[in-house]
């Protein structure tokens, strides 16, 4: 079985580019492992689309075996191997995926998404380590709670923590954050780090950082603009217009290779 | 850059077969990151040995870019790979390495190799989250202290630990160990967890199951004899005889890539 593998600031994927491969939660689980297998947070396999709007389909699965609807980190290693392949024609490509129809558009090494807009659902609380923390509930289609704080590094996100359990009865992915104002307006830039609902922390999380984006212009009081966000993976660029959020990213084919299963 | 991935009962390495290839300390730190790399445990480089002993020289890398002597699942790895580049006559192949050569014996899906005689430094103690723990201290070239308890299982091996700094003043691989008479005589069977010197919890260590072996026998009051060591890896084997450690188990190359750098 031949494969491709890539990461976008850090959260990395197996791709796996021939449909008469039958994947189960068992195989993706094994190709995922970092020791006995390939490696990678999940597997990205190239199907054709079945649908008239896109001429691919983003067939995304767990490093568990489960399957997701959507990953910003994973679309754009996605389209990055289409355009490696050829397979892109002019600076953009739509993707099906099983949340719709995605348009990625390259710019270098970047490469933008539309993650469909932010969701304001209020002020929350959450506590980690013992210490309280207020935030901002956000929807990403997936639940966030952003908090700021005067230094993330400083955090110890391995500690137990806990939220609204009303608010977010399936859980929450819990962004902490700090502006730097010597880099811009204090809405322009953040630095932040995740815990991953299931997976604790994480190099970077695509839609946290959209959720912190949404965050940090809503605290400016701004309901459009553009905010760079350094994940501990590298940096992420969040812009929010009167219809979406857009995702912009690096996205890196690392290598290829060849299992024998 | 082609290379190979393969694992010793968990223990993974990157195996590059270029001499032309000029390793530092960070190119191989940048193939051992599991995410933007190709992820291992380490790099093993196969030069041409420059003694008589051995057609093959070892050229082990620690993952953080440091140089090691010798790595028991390392050395099977290796040896692993030379049978299937058909660089092996017979079922034996001499290995030159910084601690000298040694011989890799095939038998199936294992491979044995001569790890030098087990030195008995006596008992000395540990803590680990503040519960104390007696042991027997052990070298096999290596610092080890070896600890019997009832249920590996429960062992926080995260948590904060300590041992005698005056026995061990360059540090020491903490092993945690129990018998299972269920599968034989006491001395036959060791289920073992290993916090490894600068990595934490590994899934293997070689020597340190040598230095199980060797405790388990001890404690039997035998010279020599076999003991089966189940690691969270897999399972290893160890043979002690009047002259040395015997370390047998499994060897698996896992895929084949390409790198660009």
């Amino acid at each position: 079985m031949r494969f491709v593998k890539g990461h976008g600031t850090g959260n990395d994927f197996v791709i796996l580019d021939d449909p008469s491969v039958e994947l189960t939660a068992d195989l993706v689980a094994r190709l995922c492992d970092r020791r006995f297998g390939i490696g990678g947070d999940g597997v990205l396999r190239v199907l054709p689309s079945t649908g008239p709007a896109a001429s691919w389909f983003m067939d995304y699965w767990n490093s568990d075996g489960s399957l997701s609807e959507m990953c910003g980190n994973g679309i754009r290693v996605f389209a990055r191997y289409l355009e490696s392949t050829g397979r892109v024609e002019g600076d953009s490509v739509a993707i099906d995926t099983r949340d719709g129809v995605k348009t990625a558009h390259f710019d270098g090494d970047q490469i933008r998404i539309d993650m469909g807009p932010a969701r304001h659902l209020g002020h929350s609380a959450a506590t980690l380590g013992g210490a309280d923390y207020t935030g901002r509930a956000i929807s990403m289609g997936n639940p966030h709670l952003v908090c700021s704080v005067t230094d993330v590094a400083k955090l110890d996100l391995s500690a137990p923590f806990d939220y609204d359990r009303a608010l977010f009865p399936h859980g929450v992915n819990l962004e902490f954050c700090q502006p730097d104002v010597a880099l811009g307006e204090p809405s322009a830039y953040r630095r932040m780090r995740v815990i991953e609902r299931g997976s604790g922390e994480t190099l970077s999380c695509g839609t946290g950082a959209c959720a912190v984006g949404a965050a940090a212009l809503a605290e400016a009081g701004l309901h459009t603009g553009t905010v760079k966000v350094d994940v501990p993976g590298g940096r992420l660029t969040i812009t929010i217009d009167e219809s979406t959020c857009w995702l912009t990213g690096p996205a890196v084919l690392t290598f290829t290779g060849e299992i024998t299963l």
